[in-house]
């Protein structure tokens, strides 16, 4: 077993439970790989999994979490074909590869996709121990480790696209959160120019939605969010309206409708929440035109449900789409945005903000405050 | 005024307050046209809406019904270009026309659609009465009636594609039912060969949907229904497969999931539900592969809301579609239809039986107990 550094999760991150140390990591499998990491974008979900509290029924203490991760190839299980030791990588969600869904291309809808990405597999040990007892593989990757051993499935070799280091470490977040607005707009609603999308919540994820909408050549793009420096932002990344919220009572849900009623009288008919606020998924499908699509991309809280009017729906002809990770094909998807970015099309950059490992608490701390939309953490 | 005799809902059917009998029609305004009726289909929308008590929001007693209507041009508008005296028409739902949704070739969806189809307009009066005091224009036609004053927007001229009166009986049920059950497989869901469809409810919807989804070339369509002789029907009909659910108690809906399970293990792509019972359409989306498209077509009892797990539907990427008149183009959809009919892929008239007028009751008791899929009256 190789030693690696890590930022291990003993507990939640709200109690200080997480902990940068040095752990041994567990050979690669047939077809697993191990990675040596450069950076790790941090994710919302990434935070949401590792506040979990210890003993209820989904925390997994310790375990290692982190699943935007770049890098490059240290080592290779006998089976795996698609790199060699030195290329470089991004890493992404993992799948099984041999389900309806993966063989018809929608591997983020794997029959097996909570196993694979949420159920950590024992991968890591702590030094003074002969057995793997701390849970990586999270999404296939536990990024936040200078090494990791990585599902082949979660592997994009971008060998011939990537050009440096620094190159490397800023691509990190492609693997997901960008991937999953990019695809969203793209692949998932099929945009068009005619369309009026609105996209509550702008963060990484609602950011490249904006992105995305503004490449499909979107004529009418509504950034919403309650802060102000996200309005300018989305504006300089595609945006052509954008509503602060800040000043809206949750009282008083109609200031939010006819605020985008007055950019569009009709509504948009794609409206995209990044938010995970219930009540927000709730707005959104009210204010969205008939025969519109509304998409929910945020993570809510556990047992949130829908609660829908069905002769509403059924008359509006209103379409609810869930979807996760764009419904990309990360092999496909991510050089695709690597071209983008090169043509300047896809400034995510303009997203990130690197912080040392040593500093993760820092990162995590200026992506709640929405000083940084996209904290990257390098090794 | 003209004098016609019609169906006058004077109070619910359940009271026996339909009574057939002699009434005036209004002149037709410059965008309508007065058809003589030859027949109209009976669909469940009539009866639901002509149950609804005295007294409580929606009655509008009295009232005409009837909206799957076929005749001949009787007297036009100054403005109507579309028909012309004699010419022979089929009757569908109304819309304005002029909205983004009309424009955008979806009149199903109108902004308008509510007041246009669902709130009668005062054009029938009593014999005795000088001023018009009966609603109709129920769906833009109110068809229950010798002869009615129509919106032009109602009205697909079928002239050149119908040969005889007894043609025209039969066509009748085109612009509501079979509409809607071929336009929800062909247009909104757009199924495929290698889809799996799922039909609950085998009604003329949901019969519909079989002959459309067979018309789609789907290799596995499932028909599920309670009244064993639709099973028979549904197989003659294209589907490859039926239950029968009858057995099935309310307290195991796993069972009707393993039914599903056995035809295909992955579940239907596309399910759609026909009978607005809402535990059954909680049911198809739980059946309903990941990816899969979920279809509430029934009408649900008002105030009936969806209460779907968020992160169910993020995971699983399904989609949960709204529509309403299978989001057709009467004109361009009910020819079509007749093609398909004529060509022997859109057997639709294995479902009508015919029924004098004054034989109404009759036929909505054959309706509701299942020997007759689609009641036509004739005038």
């Amino acid at each position: 077993m190789a030693t690696a550094r890590a930022i291990v999760s003993h507990g939640p991150l709200s109690e200080k439970k997480w902990k940068l140390e040095d752990v041994k990591i567990v050979d690669p499998k047939d077809d697993q790989i191990v990675v040596r990491m450069v950076a790790s974008g941090v994710c919302h979900t990434d935070i949401n999994f590792g506040n979990i509290p210890e003993g209820i029924p989904g925390a997994q203490y310790p375990i290692i979490f982190g699943h935007e991760g770049s890098g490059y190839v240290e080592k290779i299980g006998d089976k795996v074909k698609k790199v060699a030791v030195g290329d470089p990588v991004l890493l992404s969600f993992s799948s099984c590869g041999k389900c309806r869904l993966c063989e018809d291309k929608h591997p983020a809808h794997c029959d097996e996709f909570t196993p694979l990405n949420f159920i950590g597999r024992k991968s890591f040990a702590k030094l003074s121990s002969s057995e793997p007892d701390i849970a990586g593989s999270f999404f296939g990757q536990s990024s936040f480790a200078s090494l990791s051993v990585v599902d082949e499935k979660s592997v994009v070799n971008i060998k011939g696209l990537v050009n440096s280091k620094e190159e490397l470490i800023k691509l990190c977040p492609l693997g997901c959160g960008i991937q999953t607005g990019t695809g969203c707009i793209i692949s998932v609603t099929e945009a068009k120019p005619e369309d009026t999308v609105a996209v509550i919540g702008l963060g990484g994820v609602g950011l490249s939605c904006i992105m995305a909408a503004n490449i499909a050549g979107v004529k009418t793009i509504i950034g919403v969010d309650r802060v102000e420096s996200r309005m300018q932002l989305a504006k300089e990344l595609g945006a052509t309206h954008t509503i602060n919220t800040s000043s809206f009572s949750p009282e008083s849900p109609q200031d939010f409708a006819e605020a985008v009623q007055k950019i569009d009288k009709n509504g948009p008919t794609i409206t995209v929440d990044t938010t995970g606020v219930v009540d927000l998924i709730h707005q959104a499908y009210d204010l969205t035109r008939a025969q519109g699509k509304i998409v929910p991309l945020g993570m809510v809280p556990p047992g949130s449900k829908l609660n829908i009017d069905i002769t509403d729906m059924v008359v509006t002809g209103k379409k609810i789409m869930g979807t996760i990770e764009g419904d990309a094909v990360p092999d496909v998807w991510i050089p695709k945005m690597i071209q983008w970015w090169r043509e300047g099309q896809l400034p995510f950059d303009r997203l990130i903000k690197v912080f040392k490992a040593e500093d993760f608490e820092e990162a995590v701390h200026q992506m709640h405050t929405g000083e940084t939309v996209k904290p990257i953490i390098t090794w």
